[in-house]
């Protein structure tokens, strides 16, 4: 199987790209070739200081780098020889299995709707965040920010997307999902939160705890936790704000630390068709590692076609 | 001026209640005679072990206690012995000027939205709460509940009603307003930030700073923080359970501790022609006292006289 890597995403590119990849390829990962998109000179380059196994990976030489601050849709319009135009072109016609990028979210985001295709029957992908628990375990919250206004209808499909990522990648046997409401009670909430509910419920292929509240979310009533992507992306950008809050104070707690979201990587897009992870802006060696290794799991665990056949009609 | 307080609110009720009332008395307070509601006997015998001055209250009893548990309206409706029901009875027909309860919070809610007056052009009263600053001040937050769905037109207001309390109450001469959204430019958000921010932008009772995100609502970057009663909900109670977690992992940090929201004593419900203070149900004595104090500033600062000014036509 083939995994891309934009090589010039993250503000530390490509020297960290390629130390996550030393060490992702140092791991010895079964049947996986790695293509490594972006300006071939400077990847070369960090390659001679970090060296790779030969035969493990080939590089893709990319003219272009669409920037942080570029508008998405326009900047993937116009850059077609960019790092993460190429790896969407890569995607799209099959040359690659899995694309990661921690470059410009938006253009991610976009590329992921658009230029590849939605598991049939899935009405809206969807972005998750992991959410650090006390148990040492990762919970998963759904949407956080590619579905601003979402409805009920995408929510339980976010659900069910959530729960096969929480089975097959986090680890949870048969994960318990909540939907993140205003109050514990049936029949609280706002209207989407009013109208999920029911579909949840009677959703077989769910494990569905109920409500849970805001309290809840850090703390382990749920393994999947879903809201729309308003409300999830302030949360997720409110939980990232709590470990520089604790770094100012000179907080050194382990649980803290893990509200540090660089060191997990990348969060995947759910409902493609196969693998994409967006990656943080400020992504480490590790945080590229971690990406490779999520995108292999996903590749090789059987959750692409779990996801495929819990949409068949 | 009359400040009624419901004696059976709250975990501890009546003696943590007495206590508070102690304590404010202590600070010898101008103008202000006290109205205490709940059990006449439990609250006396409170008061053996903790003497109030003579002449600065009335104790008004009740017969009947609204429990933590009940269904709001119907409690309302059939104990109208109840402190709470008591509490607006005496409110709506001017024999106190302002009540503050630790008690139902449903209860209060609704006994705020129905018995009493919202000010005149105000369509939605807005309940808020605050958000613990580094340096040491309160941030407010609206809505945190009462209107789980919100219009853009109630956002604007709240807006409005929470730059007075932060001007009068809170301390801060010119208060920023943010609107809490998923993206800092001009344009992002779900459809109600985006209908939001032109109304916010060109109020011109407001100091319109522009969008917020979630990772700027606990550090300092806007004093008013506006958004829906579901998301603003979901972010206190997620602010709360970090004191929890702080807690747990046996970390003592000034600011952390902050995030005990029980020492705040109670958040104002916003929009209603008196003063309503709905308290944290495990309130402490100086939680008693801070809501005692917060009415008695909303009472005298002239600021409910400010935001009747602000909605006439």
């Amino acid at each position: 199987m083939n995994i891309a890597l934009d090589m010039m995403g993250g503000d530390y590119a490509p020297l960290q790209a390629v130390k996550g990849v030393a060490e992702y390829l140092a791991t010895n990962p079964t049947d996986i070739h790695l293509t490594l998109i972006g300006n071939q000179p400077q990847i070369e380059e960090c390659i001679l200081s970090n060296p790779l196994p030969t035969g493990t990976y080939t590089i893709v030489h990319a003219q272009q780098v669409i920037e942080m601050n570029e508008h998405p849709t326009k900047a993937l319009k116009e850059k077609q020889q960019s790092s993460i135009a190429l790896g969407f072109n890569l995607l799209a016609t099959a040359k690659t299995d899995a694309f990661i990028s921690a470059g410009n979210t938006g253009a991610m985001m976009v590329g992921a709707l658009f230029s590849i295709k939605t598991i049939p029957g899935v009405l809206r992908p969807t972005i998750g965040a992991y959410m650090p628990r006390e148990d040492g375990k990762l919970g998963l919250l759904v949407d956080v920010g590619l579905n601003a206004d979402s409805k009920p209808e995408n929510l339980n499909q976010f659900a069910v997307l959530g729960s096969l990522f929480s089975k097959y990648i986090l680890g949870f046997q048969n994960p318990q999902v909540g939907l993140v409401n205003l109050g514990e009670e049936e029949g609280k909430g706002n209207l989407l939160a009013q109208a999920t509910y029911p579909l949840l419920k009677e959703n077989t292929q769910l494990n569905f705890k109920g409500n849970i509240e805001g309290r809840d979310i850090l703390t382990a009533k749920a393994e999947v936790m879903v809201c729309d992507g308003f409300t999830g992306n302030v949360v997720l950008k409110l939980a990232e704000s709590i470990y520089d809050i604790a770094k100012r104070r000179g907080l050194n707690d382990e649980h803290f630390n893990r509200f540090n979201f660089e060191i997990y990587g990348g969060v995947p897009i759910l409902g493609v068709a196969k693998p994409v992870i967006i990656g943080h802006g400020i992504s480490c060696a590790t945080a590229f590692k971690n990406m490779l290794v999520t995108a292999q799991r996903m590749l090789q665990s059987g959750l692409m076609e779990k996801m495929k056949e819990s949409f068949v009609k």
